[in-house]
């Protein structure tokens, strides 16, 4: 692992140091764990006491504190730290293999310079893969399917037949783009298959988790904006259109021909119904049931989802049920008894 | 793409043309976005006025409306656009490669008349695969299982030893069919795996969506019922059984040993407890959580799942309880003052 | 398949034989169905009827019970059933093969004695594996992966780079371990990255189920503890530590750092987000939303989740809501009429 003075940690990402510049710093960790040799951070202000007795050698703060560590002082401490991890440990490196003779590339695929495509991965007919590209094991890249330059697809990761894939996409293992939507006619008590003739178009930045699984459109596409992130099993839906920059976080689910506006944040497990259109920096709790417009900004909680702060009182008075049922009785009882004095 | 004339169309579909027969119609598409050459659909009436105004050549109605788009009337324009989509688009078309010399396939297996069994698929031993099967890459089909003919498993969809699937069905990719079911003895604090000696079977006409996850049963089969169709993720527990021609939306939970009755639909991100018996025609509400026997016919919503206009109502209340308390508390001060009057 | 007299299997369990020792029994089955030449068992007392009327040559009792059958009492009879089920019909059988020729392992790689590599799997460099191990076909095993011996990894399992498996550990088809965790550092409206340079361990005797997707830690473990298992579908977050001999059903979800204790039994669907502690011997109900501290050998049921036998009273009170609303508004106006008289 390279060591890295506080200095150039500092001058990497745009701080001021309070303390020792040159102390050598060989790794990142979090507050409760960081030792000597360690840089952490402090984004959240009600950690600020594990601060003051953290044992690490630097720490990431967005304004002098009180610590016996080097503090480095940045807008962002969090990003800031961000940016000294990849200083320090880096992304995944990957090997460099070129094509495995044990992969199958078609002969009428294109692939671009620089890519390694693994063993029993295979790319088919009339594909086109960009620059720098890691292919892992079992991947498949169906007929027609385009994809732009610095993409990571791990193994056994599908993408089905015709999908569009932008430059800079990472979709990690068993995920599933561009297989049919959930399309069926039903006519005297059988469902019959409708062919799903839209795509996936997966935009610039896209990271897609393990597991996930995104429809191919009916007849219209389905679109993963621009630098939006999935978390781990999330499921959309076909036709569905999640606009840019949204952070969808694992289990969430969305139903066909909805759309998502940018920045958005859907909370774990979430689901959102079909056919209806959330805002742009909408917020989204977990676990919550979304069946209406949401309009941009909203904070939005519970099953079925209303106003966050709203939720935040209605659903925890659940618990009183039994008690404001007796109550009621009460009241009543309270009631005749007056009538009948 | 080939094009058809509106008359063509109508009569692949048995529908009445209101209008010039005799124009071209090359693809499909929806209300809002069809245009000049393309044909769409009316099923639902509150649509009715975007027909109106639609640019589409033809649209698919259920009796005359308003518009400047030539008709096609039918009693059910939905399945008849779907037979259209059909006519127009055609189903995937699959490569016709024969057995690939990258596929495994094991001597004992029994493969039938004009399979495509592509790269890195495994057949292993006494498997039995009937005539006109697409076994796509990575797909694995486990010892002893029989598929019947006309099925498609799509790549690194997993089969289990053992398991039995019928005709024409469609596994999706990264789909799990027979893995063991979640069943261990708890013995002084420790769990000890009961071999899962049931199978899964997959009756004829079966699609099971992508990454889907239909557990083997304990000691009796785990049964999906012919026509019935799982989207993406639906999880089935050891033993379940779920009868012909129902929907499952993409993320629904059934535990194990539980019944589902034929034509029931079951909404997205729904959970159905073991050991439960859902009756014929039911209709389960997205995220409901069902934890009692439902009658036939009934529609169920919430969590947990009670009759859905009930559950319209009483869950849209929650909201209020908040006011609910307040208001209790104003009624008990009105009671005192009363009493001291 | 192997018959046994029952006289040997009680002997296997160490159970006491009520009725004729010397009956030949040939396979295991439920209350319901068994048979002639099967056993069967009776766990729960609510099924004591059916025992009574049961065909089943043998039933597994905790004690004398009235029946026609064969009884073999035992403290712990679904574990003694377990044990018969294992003797009668043993757990699956995986073909002797060696390593195949068609799978790809590093020369780099330790594989340790009489391990089935099958074709298609791809074990990276510097990975162990212990011995006596499955390793199916499409299986990844990453660089630097450690695996304990008696190992088996279903079906296009993928485990990531890095990551630490004990002895005797299951992971089902398609499952992911130690993907990256879903961290972002959100700067200027765009998500950056941040490098998961923690692993995932799973200890001895865990399993994983089909699809799971288990993170990997950002700067810490994820750790699965010793004998704990997750169904299919189970999410869990990058750094979050589950305790030994956890139960996890199907389609659960934990969010990150999270920290689950011994014994806890979490139910089907339900979630428990990011950054709590559930203490040991907890049992959560299926679909319940955690987002709060739980104390050790607490059952909490709901969502929000609240103490079980409250939350059972309170949830099933919602669909009266209507009706306590009407009886707010009858009290009102009774003591508004009380007031005018």
């Amino acid at each position: 692992m390279p060591q890295k003075t506080i200095e150039e940690i500092a001058n990497h990402v745009g701080g001021e140091v309070i303390g020792d510049k040159s102390k050598k710093i060989g790794s990142a960790s979090t507050l409760d764990s960081a030792g000597p040799g360690q840089i952490t951070f402090l984004s959240n202000p009600k950690y600020a006491p594990k601060v003051k007795n953290t044992n690490a050698a630097a720490v990431m703060v967005s304004r002098q504190v009180e610590t016996n560590a080097v503090q480095i002082v940045t807008n962002d401490p969090y990003y800031a730290f961000m940016q000294a991890v990849v200083l320090l440990h880096g992304h995944r490196e990957h090997p460099q293999i070129g094509t495995s003779p044990q992969a199958v590339v078609s002969k009428s695929a294109k692939i671009g310079q620089n890519c390694n495509i693994h063993p029993y991965a295979v790319i088919c007919d009339n594909a086109v893969v960009g620059d720098n590209c890691q292919i892992y094991s079992g991947v498949f890249i169906g007929p027609n399917v385009k994809i732009g330059s610095n993409c990571i697809l791990y193994p056994n990761a599908v993408v089905y037949d015709g999908c569009q894939i932008g430059d800079r996409v990472i979709v990690q293992s068993n995920a599933s783009v561009g297989q049919d939507g959930f399309g069926f006619a039903t006519h005297k008590g059988e469902h019959h298959k409708i062919p799903q003739i839209g795509i996936v178009v997966l935009e610039d930045d896209v990271e897609i988790g393990s597991n996930c699984v995104v429809e191919r459109g009916t007849l219209e596409n389905t679109i993963i904006g621009k630098g939006s992130k999935l978390g781990d099993q999330v499921a959309i839906g076909h036709g569905t259109i999640i606009g840019p920059h949204c952070l969808l976080v694992p289990k969430v689910g969305i139903a066909g021909s909805a759309e998502v506006g940018h920045h958005c944040v859907i909370g774990g497990q979430a689901g959102i119904v079909g056919h209806i259109k959330i805002g742009n920096m909408v917020t989204v709790g977990a676990q919550a049931a979304v069946i209406n417009d949401v309009p941009d900004g909203a904070t939005i909680l519970g099953a079925p989802a209303i106003e966050a702060n709203k939720a935040k009182r209605a659903y925890a008075l659940i618990e009183t049920l039994p008690d404001m049922r007796k109550k009621l009785k009460a009241l009543d009882k309270k009631i005749e008894k007056l009538k009948n004095t």
